[in-house]
């Protein structure tokens, strides 16, 4: 590992020992995550350019918008944060991603893809209208590009005028072969370093000549017309930025002196550089993919140190490949996470109706209501907590047509050491103000197999499907077709949940028959529409309630439990819900998690002891 | 107006009969929407394009989907409804927007916009997987070429391959000048009616000389090489689209022509038609933003039959207006609605601070985060249900760093006329779910003044101020800066609600003091967080509560406030919750809304005394 007084101050290095530092830090990196787990090929591809960033740059003034934050790390070492990358992603130690509250280098939060230029164009608006000089600097994957918001914010921006500098860090993996093209040739023509001098020289001379400013804006409106003609445009510079590169990522001198360049242009500047996902580690170059996210592995052979064992990502990818092979209108639809959400073999197996849209989860449900539209069965698998920018398609393309489009929400509840942007807390909410739809709770992965057989064949209109991140507990059972089931049978006091959390109230069941407190355990497979029926039916005889969920609170399950009991007179005496309040939960060990939140099996008893005790 | 019988069957027409039909058209339109009221400007500009779509394809089979949807009447006189338009946009009679249950012409709903080329490219893959041949067709104006999902759409579509026709309306109000220029240039070298010819038969020749196909895919290969490195190249041409145009939007001739050529192609198309907003009604050509939804109007001047009085939106841009004089801070940001949100004057007198970023509402709250985060204070000031596209952003950008947003959301509760994808319906429940936010909830023009001063000075973290579209009720009072206020004591019924409704709560419990029922009205000037106290306190004494509200069911006040109190074990004896349920609210009136739903005075009154008839 690297430690903090490895780190030189980088406005004094020369470009060898810039380079030389690359060195450490990228054998510091692959050291760390070997041991912390984490995304490491992303990391290894942004080494030089966050390098030249600090060098031309202060960061403690100057803004830096992380997109994603996937490659954040040889930023956090770089601003004092070295010595805490042992403890990187686990509880109580420094986020994976950027984090303002972590250190003031950390501009903005990042986790959810294509923001940064939105983000930026913000504070570069907040600095010239509070006449401010910091300077403002956005970096974006190829992959964030893909999303709307990235265009949004890049139309905007341009159109601004202001001075930005957005870099886009393009490793090739999913930019379209068109603009790389275009680019390439554009690049060609002008980024001969005695241009770039030209160019500056130019308009240094022009701005202290009398009437130089006038004559260098009238040559460069000219030179501008004269280029429209004779050059392919490119989408950047048709959207009012002025485009450079792309240029080698890896070249810490040329994009230093790039980037020294680009500071003084008064202009939104598009920086394309191009570098290699998992660079200098010849694993992560080979298999990009696999060490995008990893837990720990051995440094020596790539292999993971740790198995991850059967997942509910799996069983759902299973499932669907099951199904897909006996009906020929079930499309699976992903946007950028064909692996990440089990979709792999279903890709491999049915490539004509596997659909990978890039990181574009509105436009993913939007094409999928066209497809239902028109009779075919698409299942959109995708992250809870990116599931949230689809809200509006979900409400006004599929939901006012009532059309059958599944939705398979993977990562729903605490995700664990991603944190606070990719915990999926909010889905359950969010799809329940969703009119007309349906929304199944699997809690084994037996229960995913029926549970997705039922959706993409007998229910009507939308229906998600919401598992975790991970695999199965204890509880391997399939509970059946009903809205509800009643795991345990009891008289004190009436235990509800549903998902994985299903195990921790199951524990609770047993702490709480130890004391001789008998609980009924009602577990949902239905979260929406709630089996109010059971839950009463359970209320009227035991008179107490405890509702458990991995859910934040708003529109959580509880409180639309309590709601309808009291609409019908039949409220328990006493009740308690435990879910994950209305704050933002830190990153963990799930099993941490849990503890922190009060949802792991003691915390559930000890909470149910108060019910209990009273009333 | 124009009569079912008047209408030629398309297929057979001249191309003069068109251009005949198109000025009867083009006079019903605006005779009608003179009395109706509705879209104008949009759908005079799509009058030819129409006509030529009617006389290509058969949307009976073939699947035209619009974008928005502000230019589908002629569409829908086309399809069997002239005679229905005298009811356009009135209640029961035929809506302002596509609608499928009204039409098996209608492929699918519109109403938010750049959705369409989404829907069109699923339609496309459900088409070619399913063996079908029908084409499919989306019309999409250049303002929603703004959104990030019509990006998301046309890099799938133009990546996917499939036939399908993308028509770009291209009225030059929104688009950028670059891409027009690029276009401008392409056209030039390529429609000429002889290129088109030429490159058709070429084209039939190839591919049936034998070994044809071969030279046409090496020869096009080439031409391809070619064409990129001489000519500039077109962002939709990169994204994998044959670009068409521009041409002229108003040629039924030509567009005729064009829209053959088209269909008989098989790659995903962009045909870039250019088109006058409010075209052959001079009122409307001079002002086009003016005419583009109107009331009753008279043809002659142009002038409005009824005064539209003094509203929420304008009372909002005058305090805006106010504020900012005062606060060099306070920056206002809208997504293309500048004069439907009252903003007009305070981007006429703040010009440096207000910003208008495209129909974009995503990047309007992300950009806003970073305003923001560097010190100054946006409000934008956006419609309640086109704020649903930024659900991911409030949550993810703002709440997670608790940053100072302020949200102006207008049109919130029930719009009227525009029906289904208009109401404001969703935002109470949806804003809820974002940790940290406040939101407040003026009921007359008073308290929208001292909420927004409240919410811009002293709120911290993210703020909504909701109001409805038109002007306030009876009520007219500021009931100050309590989160509640009650506003009338009783001790028989608890009657709870907020925002304009609150005037039919008021009207309820007069009609009940009528017939001697005493009931209290407590009115909450903040719904999230709720009074649970003040509720609780009245509740208490009166031990019957109604929760009326012009809200989705989905997490609603009223459910919020049950299941707050039967967690302190202080459940009401009886209640009642007022909602919209969990349907999508037809258009018409907001007062025959109100009746439909329950909502109006009267139907309160008998809820309230149902409610008051037990315990």
């Amino acid at each position: 590992m690297i430690q903090q007084s490895d780190i030189p101050d980088l406005k004094k290095v020369t470009d060898s020992e810039a380079e030389a530092l690359c060195t450490r830090l990228r054998a510091g990196l692959i050291d760390t995550v070997s041991r912390t787990g984490g995304h490491l090929a992303s990391n290894l591809g942004a080494v030089e350019i966050t390098v030249a960033l600090h060098r031309v740059f202060d960061f403690e003034r100057d803004r830096l918008v992380f997109d994603v934050g996937h490659q954040c790390y040889t930023h956090k070492i770089l601003t004092g944060r070295a010595d805490q990358m042992r403890d990187l992603r686990s509880f109580g130690g420094i986020a994976g991603f950027p984090k303002p509250v972590e250190s003031p280098c950390d501009a903005f939060v990042a986790g959810h893809a294509s923001n940064s230029v939105s983000v930026a164009v913000g504070m570069a608006r907040a600095r010239t209208l509070t006449g401010a000089d910091y300077d403002v600097v956005a970096l974006i994957g190829d992959g964030a590009l893909t999303g709307g918001l990235a265009y949004e914010g890049l139309s905007d921006a341009g159109n601004s005028g202001e001075r930005l500098i957005v870099i886009l860090n393009d490793n090739g993996m999913s930019i379209t072969k068109n603009v790389g093209g275009v680019a390439d040739h554009l690049a060609r023509q002008r980024l001969k370093p005695q241009y770039l001098r030209f160019k500056k020289g130019y308009r240094k001379v022009m701005s202290v000549v009398p009437g130089g400013k006038a004559v260098y804006r009238v040559t460069h409106k000219i030179k501008k017309a004269v280029k429209d003609t004779l050059l392919p445009c490119s989408l950047f510079e048709d959207m009012g930025f002025t485009y450079l590169g792309p240029v080698d990522g890896h070249d810490v001198r040329g994009l230093t002196r790039l980037l020294r360049y680009a500071k003084e242009m008064e202009t939104p500047v598009l920086l394309h550089v191009r570098t290699v996902k998992g660079k200098g580690y010849p694993p992560a170059e080979r298999n990009p993919d696999r060490f995008h996210g990893v837990g720990r592995f051995c440094i020596q052979t790539g292999e993971p140190l740790q198995s991850s064992g059967p997942s509910f990502s799996k069983a759902f990818g299973d499932a669907l490949c099951a199904l897909a092979a006996k009906d020929d209108k079930i499309c699976a639809v992903t946007a950028a996470m064909q692996d990440g959400t089990g979709l792999g073999t279903f890709f491999q197996r049915f490539p004509a109706r596997a659909f990978d849209v890039g990181i574009a989860e509105g436009h993913a449900v939007t094409m999928s209501a066209g497809m239902a539209k028109q009779g075919m069965t698409p299942v959109f698998a995708v992250y809870s907590s990116f599931l949230q920018r689809a809200c509006d398609m979900l409400i006004h393309d599929v939901a006012l047509q009532q059309l059958h489009l599944v939705l398979a929400v993977d990562r729903a509840g605490l995700v664990g050491e991603d944190g606070e942007t990719h915990h999926g807390v909010f889905d359950a909410a969010l799809l329940d103000t969703v009119p007309g739809m349906t929304v199944l709770c699997p809690s084994s992965f037996a229960e995913l197999r029926s549970m997705l057989e039922y959706a993409v064949h007998q229910v009507k209109g939308p229906v998600a499907l919401r598992y975790p991140r991970g695999g199965e507990g204890n509880y391997r059972g399939d509970s059946g077709r009903g809205r509800s089931a009643v795991l345990r049978q009891g008289r004190d006091v009436t235990l509800v949940g549903y998902g994985l959390l299903i195990n921790q109230i199951l524990e609770c069941a047993e702490l709480l028959a130890d004391d001789g407190v008998s609980a009924e355990v009602v577990k949902l497979n239905t979260i929406t529409p709630i089996d109010v029926d059971a839950v009463s039916k359970s209320v009227s005889r035991t008179g107490r309630l405890l509702v458990a969920e991995e859910a934040a609170e708003a529109n959580c399950v509880g409180q639309r439990l309590l709601s309808a009991l009291a609409l019908r007179g039949a409220a328990p005496g006493r009740a308690a819900l435990c879910n994950l309040g209305r704050f933002f939960v830190t990153h963990g060990s799930v099993a941490q998690l849990h503890k922190l939140c009060g949802l792991d099996g003691r915390s559930l008893y000890q909470k149910a002891l108060e019910v209990c005790a009273h009333g």
